[in-house]
């Protein structure tokens, strides 16, 4: 941590805020400068709340150089981490992973005629929503637990582990019975006591970012998991939210190789969520693999233009399997740049 | 709803969209134009769906005239409503409410003395959170239900409604025990689990503003604890995230006559969250009154020096006792303007 | 500036980088700490250029103390200045002054009777764009040459001095000639030619904040002005591009108190275009008065519906007048505070 | 056109927003609904400033159909456009154009020291900055007409035609004479004065796209070079400004095959002010080739760590050979794919 004072703090305001450091059983050590002098503080073992010493006088400003998360980081864990989860592998030197499965589960058929589509394309984990965070109250909410077992029925047909998003606590421990992977959605990135409780199951886990997520507070999240002892965190980058609103999200792709520069966990991307728009998801698909993502996650629906959520985005099953193909394709010739 | 077709669109394609659009049950008014075909889409009792419509040959775009919420909105409840908590008044015609308190509850003295401070300055609410959401999981995390205990203490040491966030379904039945106003936060404004419950509890709520959230998902979160039977829900600004990082967030303060427009909630602000900087509190407390705000929430603490959380932005027993003054003030001045 | 040392630096890269500072003719500081080290540097009488230093080898992050900016800051000029234009004062202490009229000059007619409304209302200063800066080249431009005699007329006629808006160099010396303030526009804060080339002229300029520069870069647009050996500058914000799109920009008015306590220069608020929308005008402008803006700028139209440009954010004469009353009545109010 | 009337609108405003829109020359078609009316409006050849209708009792909001751009859409130039730059082409059925150099040109050494790099790696556009926008005053503002030549000298000496920034409108003679290619930066993205009198000139133009601009935005642009019979334009994604602060921008690669959608015009991509770290240059190259973009731009310097500008997101001359080598063997795997 850096204190920087003002120009014009005096030498007793100086001491005061060396005094308060000491007070926190820290090391001050004041740097002069030709304009304004500076106060590097040392012997913190990791993130020091500031909050002591930021409105003290004469203090302009406070950095910090340590974060506030250690577990997730390459600091600590220099290694990439390979996260498996019922025999798929999300990491380094492992085939990029490819999710697919409908928005929502919306009946026995739909869900069974997408998992073989998914299947058939060649993606290895079934994806489909059982219980939907919806922005209003008034839209189609998911089939709940019907949903569920409609989903894992679909992918033990398919032979095809399943993922879905788990939106409350409560519903933890069904999830947990029916799905072999949590989904914890944007919405929920900071619903603190949901990664705990996540974290304590010891399931594998897919974390979205969410929507105004720094990167700081994406792996700050993923913390929370790993702080609970479950190191089985996937991270997936789904596109922030800023002003462009020609597509749905604008996809932050820079962040697959810069997370895999600070963090050990996997990363993929799901290109559905960030555009919004089918004829956008097969190009940012293919450039996610390019980035170095450890895999994606991709909206489909046997006919699109009926599906209760999400269907713009969604892709049928002849672009899915095409998709497919290509990323396949891609990934070979990749091995050989 | 309008369908905006490409200017390339076939007649053929005018005709199927206009065949889907009757196949939902809604009818379909084509709009020729010099350049491309409209279609409008009449019928519809609230917000529909476009999946099955947007990806339709020939469709250019699809614009939503209904909006997701209805509740909430004016259109449907002209008249603005009061809302009522603990004897303590929310609205039109109404002196603002001034709720103040620290950020977390440290100790039983620590809240007393908080307590006494926003009393004798003349705020008519008491805060103090016990379970804290922190970006991570190493930060300070809250008393928890002893915090609870203290706050509750407090508020009726000094005749004083008392308010604390609820991050959990389970914690609800004990946060109604002790709490008069429950407070949503702005990471949990998407929790849509939570927002339910809490709107089976007919309990007071303050719903903040999620860091990100448009005024139509802000109205939308409002919606899902209405749409339970609760109408007992009090808007809060707190600032939005935006590229300038001077301040912790940008208060959007022109939300406030916006949603009094658009809707018959009551709507409070809380400088603190929004500038996290003490010296910015107040003034921006004074805009808020200017401009309408049914009340702010401002942190206070006996000591912010020496706070846990937030301290930056928090006031001391002087600063706020003499904001409340100037508030008072201010609002016997707007009165005769 | 403080350059921060990966955790697994090694001494010989820490050497290396307190060499570079060295050559570059500044002091390097070492701050060992128990999980890496930094470098304090020392010695420099401005923001220095890091590209020398950030990328070598160990490096993980350099952060500046020194700001791009001098001249414009509260550290090299303590006092608040008074920035005089034709007789009208901005600055603390003065009255704030209200500078209002049409967003574009459309006719004589229009000009002179938007001129009578601003006067007799009670403002100080006369707006009016003559070149005008549009999104698309086919909406209207302005009447150039012509709309600024009709300008200077009115102002004239009605003894106000006026202000409008510059878009290129070669209009400058004409525009000095009829205008008594330069006016640059949010889409024109780093046109640093421009600023420059105003900067030599000496006349009275106001800057608006574009419309995603961070404080940082607006005071540094401001100091591309001062640098050229014109002090005469008023700052104003106009909101800034958020996610948020109920309003046409998002109005940062905190910004206001901060750059009072980071600048000397006076500070103006622009609610039109901040907001795009007539009915949020009234209450934003009172909330800048408020929180202590040196003035307002409005658009105000003699009859907004037929305005060629931004008549959905123009006051009527009978709605500008009853703001000028409310805002002489609030700044009387404010000083008995 | 449509415009959205209030639920409680009366008869008589339905009626007058009518007539007002006839008195536009434009035909209005009432679409009663069960909830509220809206109204068509056709007629109109392009985009309509809405504001004499905007503001009319009872109109809730006015929803627009056709865009302030005409030119630059494949709604009137159905078939991409190939422009071509001293021999060099961009477009679909070309090969992406490499263009590279130094962020500033700083002496003759340098710039043909970086040209030889930039030739023998395989590029075909030589870049260099001569005028340089720089956020503050004190920063390098580049060599000017001197730098200019040796930019000249060094495409001549390895035979590449180069490209250049022009930030002011009395540089515009001069740089078309030394340069083949005019680059608009970022930050001149609206100075619309600029870009009119680029038009004029007929030579080849590089624009890049505001730090904050929507796409609609970047087109209309565009749509102003264009309308003054300039059809040469190359569109440049190079990052948008949002919350995250990790890279320099967002870059927002989704734009490239909806620009690509939108616009017959190419567009390349700059993922070196995008992201402004070295080492996400070549990943987000990479994948900017693959989402479909004509061409890159990349910052390389013989001695990054010695730049006067830019250095830390500036390759060096074996990573950017490694670079071409690999988007070359991409590309002609894409071919394959």
């Amino acid at each position: 941590m850096l204190i920087v004072m003002h120009q014009s703090a005096t030498n007793a305001q100086v001491q005061a805020v060396t005094d308060a450091v000491k007070a926190m059983g820290l090391t001050a050590e004041p740097i002069p400068g030709s304009e304004r002098t500076a106060i590097g503080v040392l012997g913190n073992q990791g993130y020091v709340d500031d909050a002591t010493i930021r409105e003290l006088p004469g203090v302009r400003e406070v950095i910090h150089v340590s974060k506030p998360y250690k577990l997730v980081s390459r600091d600590f864990h220099p290694e990439p981490s390979i996260v498996e989860a019922a025999g798929v592998k999300f990491g380094d030197g492992q085939s990029p992973v490819i999710i697919a499965g409908p928005c929502s589960v919306e009946s026995e058929e739909q869900m069974l005629a997408a998992a073989q589509i998914v299947k058939q394309a060649g993606a290895q984990m079934l994806r489909g929503g059982a219980f939907k965070p919806r922005t209003g109250p008034h839209s189609f909410q998911g089939l709940g637990l019907e949903g569920l077992k409609y989903l894992r029925q679909a992918g033990d047909a398919v032979a095809l582990p399943v993922i879905t998003e788990v939106m409350r606590i409560e519903q933890l421990e069904t999830i947990c019975h029916y799905a072999d992977v949590l989904q914890i959605g944007a919405r929920n990135m900071q619903n603190f006591d949901l990664l705990k409780e996540v974290g304590k199951t010891g399931h594998p886990v897919l974390l979205k970012r969410g929507m105004s997520a720094t990167i700081e507070e994406f792996l700050s999240a993923a913390e929370y998991i790993l702080a609970e002892g479950n190191p089985r965190v996937i991270l997936c980058e789904r596109g922030i939210r800023t002003f462009e609103r020609a597509t749905r999200n604008t996809l932050d792709l820079s962040v697959v190789p810069l997370i895999r520069e600070m963090s050990h966990l996997p990363i993929i991307v799901d290109p559905s969520h960030a555009t919004g728009r089918r004829n956008l998801v097969s190009p940012m698909a293919k450039a996610a693999i390019v980035v170095g993502a450890h895999g994606i996650m991709v909206e489909v629906h046997p006919d699109p233009d009926k599906a209760l959520c999400d269907g713009a985005q969604s892709l049928d099953g002849d672009s899915f399997t095409k998709l497919v193909a290509e990323l396949r394709r891609l990934e070979n010739l990749l091995e050989s740049v």
